[in-house]
């Protein structure tokens, strides 16, 4: 596409967004809710349609040599669809945090000073995953009051284009303001540095990808951005750990689902229980095909073990495999949390009280955990209900980003005729 | 200075305040309030070697011929040291927010979760103001458990040198660790740009000065960024508006203070209204040396105002000049504040109870009056005690920027060896 229409074509989806960031502010939640079924009906009612463009995708992504998982990622069928309409109607029930008033207070001079909830605006999410990332992101959006722009992965195109479309024509169809949900319908990748450029029309960017897309994003955004970026967690084994809760523990972050961002990549086990845990684990891993790579002591103690390499300390897996390091105090694990974790989960398993809130206080991510398993890292499991991703960052939020992350707030001050002195 | 020597000190900083903010963030409120406390004393006792660094600021910004008022707000004197110090003070006096626990919840599972405030971690100040810029910022940064990394306005280097290292001093010498309080010693400008890269050593850069600036680092920055944009606030003085208040708030709002960025620019009036309280306005204003420029209809109940340009109704004045027009109704106020406000802070004056909510409803700024001035608009007016600015951003923080916002939180969730299911 000719750079200077693309420009045109993304600026107009920023102003008209923009405009429908103004009234979307008032619809109440009762109208919300309502958009929310009628959206949830919608998916179903055209299922067909979805299908159908969805089947032009994965011809298209088979024919490109995509892999066997990819292709089943991208593929959705009646009971996906049935999954992502259940999703929405999720959110329907989930609180509005739109118009709560945190905080309010009158001061001396008799100003009353309230902190009030209110959309962010206009929201900007470039993702790459599956398909049903547009269905839950366009009903998150919605029922935090904000317009969104919506830039998914080219693979997923048709697939992408064909929800939008039927969920903004049963948002429309309940009085939600036309450009409350958009999507940039091209695959021009120059679509993505026009919406970086936006800032007058998009108050926040949320990239959702791989570390490319977060580096490009992080690189060239004039717009706040939200990111999330890998995860690379640790579990901690004290000396004075419960062990065999440490086995169940640690299998769970391990193997229960280790292609995502909150499974265990490295285990740091005391040197005074790794003679005694180690083959105890190896017993459950070795089974289960995780192969482990391990330091010179874990070795010893493993000898079937591969060595650990310097890069096996800072890489994120997501895989059946997992780097183990022997530790000779608490001291160790936390400066090895420290120099190799992304921030994101960080647990220790620990029966010692003063090594529990140690652990607590002093690791600097976005989730700490005592005695149980970083897998419970996300927003469904932490009670906020559907999340938008999980930030890494420090600025806004941190860690799941639930429906109140997807608001701000502005001071709302009554007087009678004050001036300041 | 060469590139990469620059390169190299810059980043030899960053990781200096990044080990440094490890510790920081375990220290004590108490041993934090000696700090300060220390830090105050300093001030006064090398009070000579701050003035004479200031006399050679001074006697440069005159050489370079820097107008009277510029020299006037670079000058220190040791009332004006005295200031800076009762700052600091103050500032240990206020609530430390770190290790605040704003909410924690037991899920069915008997997961106990918590949501626990912790510092960002390290800021950078990027700014060009007065010298005390400089003692305020390492004080807030200080209380809230943040390393400092600052770079002040080049005009001011021998002073923002003198200052800082005499703070850093007395930090050190209460247990604070080396480089939580750092200054940028160069006048380079490369080193602004090396900062805006360094997002593996700061977690925020907060930019304080002119548009230019502003844009610079909004371009630049890889690191997230809190920025305080320009102020641009109207007053909107309704049909059903006690006059007499009217008058005494906007000229509150217009003339106690022209220069500040809550401080009225445009005022705009109902047309019922007008011809009966422009002339008052303008029987206080005039003596006053405010020159009015108006709308066609304003020029028409004020024949010596002169004629507003386009451009008149998104200038910043910052000076004694006041843009004023007359609306027909409140739906015009609203749309001319959509259009050309700032998100700062926007006033009416109205006794219509349905007025006042409709305003406070649909204005989108970070403060929304009735009834009371915009000069109010200020972290101690609020409440919030000294604040680091004014956000004009929605991401993190809004409005006045209180210790609070110089925080995170992170998640902690202690266990009895949950699992996953």
């Amino acid at each position: 596409m000719a750079t200077e229409v693309l420009k045109q074509m993304v600026l107009a989806m920023g102003q008209k967004a923009r405009a429908a960031s103004r009234s979307l502010a008032k619809v109440s939640t009762t109208v919300k809710n309502e958009a929310l079924r009628a959206m949830a009906a919608g998916l179903l009612e055209h299922a067909e349609d979805i299908l159908e463009a969805n089947r032009r995708d994965c011809a298209a992504a088979r024919e490109k040599g995509l892999s066997a998982a990819m292709v089943d990622r991208l593929t959705l069928n009646q009971q996906r669809l049935k999954a992502m309409a259940d999703g929405i109607l999720e959110i329907a029930t989930l609180h509005d945090p739109v118009g709560e008033v945190p905080k309010m207070w009158r001061r001396p001079n008799g100003l009353l000073i309230g902190k009030v909830r209110v959309p962010l605006g206009v929201i900007g999410v470039i993702y790459e995953s599956r398909p049903n990332v547009t269905a839950d992101t366009a009903a998150l959006c919605l029922k935090s009051g904000n317009a969104v722009i919506l830039r998914g992965g080219s693979e997923a195109f048709h697939s992408n284009r064909a929800i939008t479309r039927i969920l903004s024509d049963a948002a429309s169809g309940q009085g939600i303001p036309a450009g409350a949900l958009q999507l940039v319908e091209t695959t021009d990748r120059d679509a993505v540095h026009e919406l970086l450029q936006m800032d007058r029309h998009l108050d926040v960017i949320i990239p959702r990808g791989g570390p490319d897309l977060i580096s490009l994003v992080t690189e060239h955004s004039r717009v706040p951005i939200i990111k999330h970026d890998k995860g690379l967690c640790h579990t901690y084994v004290d000396a004075h750990a419960d062990l065999e809760m440490a086995l169940r523990v640690c299998t769970n972050a391990k193997i229960q689902r280790p292609g995502v961002c909150n499974a265990m990549e490295t285990l740091l086990v005391h040197q005074s229980v790794a003679s005694y845990f180690l083959p105890q684990l190896s017993e459950i891993f070795s089974p289960a095909g995780v192969e482990i790579r391990g330091c010179p002591r874990t070795q010893a103690i493993l000898p079937g073990a591969r060595a650990a390499q310097d890069q096996d300390w800072d890489e994120e897996y997501l895989d059946l495999i997992l780097a183990v390091k022997v530790v000779d105090n608490i001291e160790e694990a936390l400066a090895h949390i420290e120099r190799h974790g992304s921030g994101l989960a960080e647990a220790i398993i620990t029966s010692d009280y003063a090594n529990s809130r140690r652990f607590l206080d002093e690791v600097d991510a976005a989730a700490v955990f005592v005695n149980a398993s970083t897998r419970f890292t996300d927003g469904n499991q932490f009670g906020l209900g559907a999340e938008m991703g999980i930030s890494t960052q420090k600025l806004h939020v941190r860690g799941p980003m639930g429906l109140e992350d997807l608001t701000c707030t502005k001071y709302i001050i009554q007087g009678s005729g004050q001036i300041r002195e």
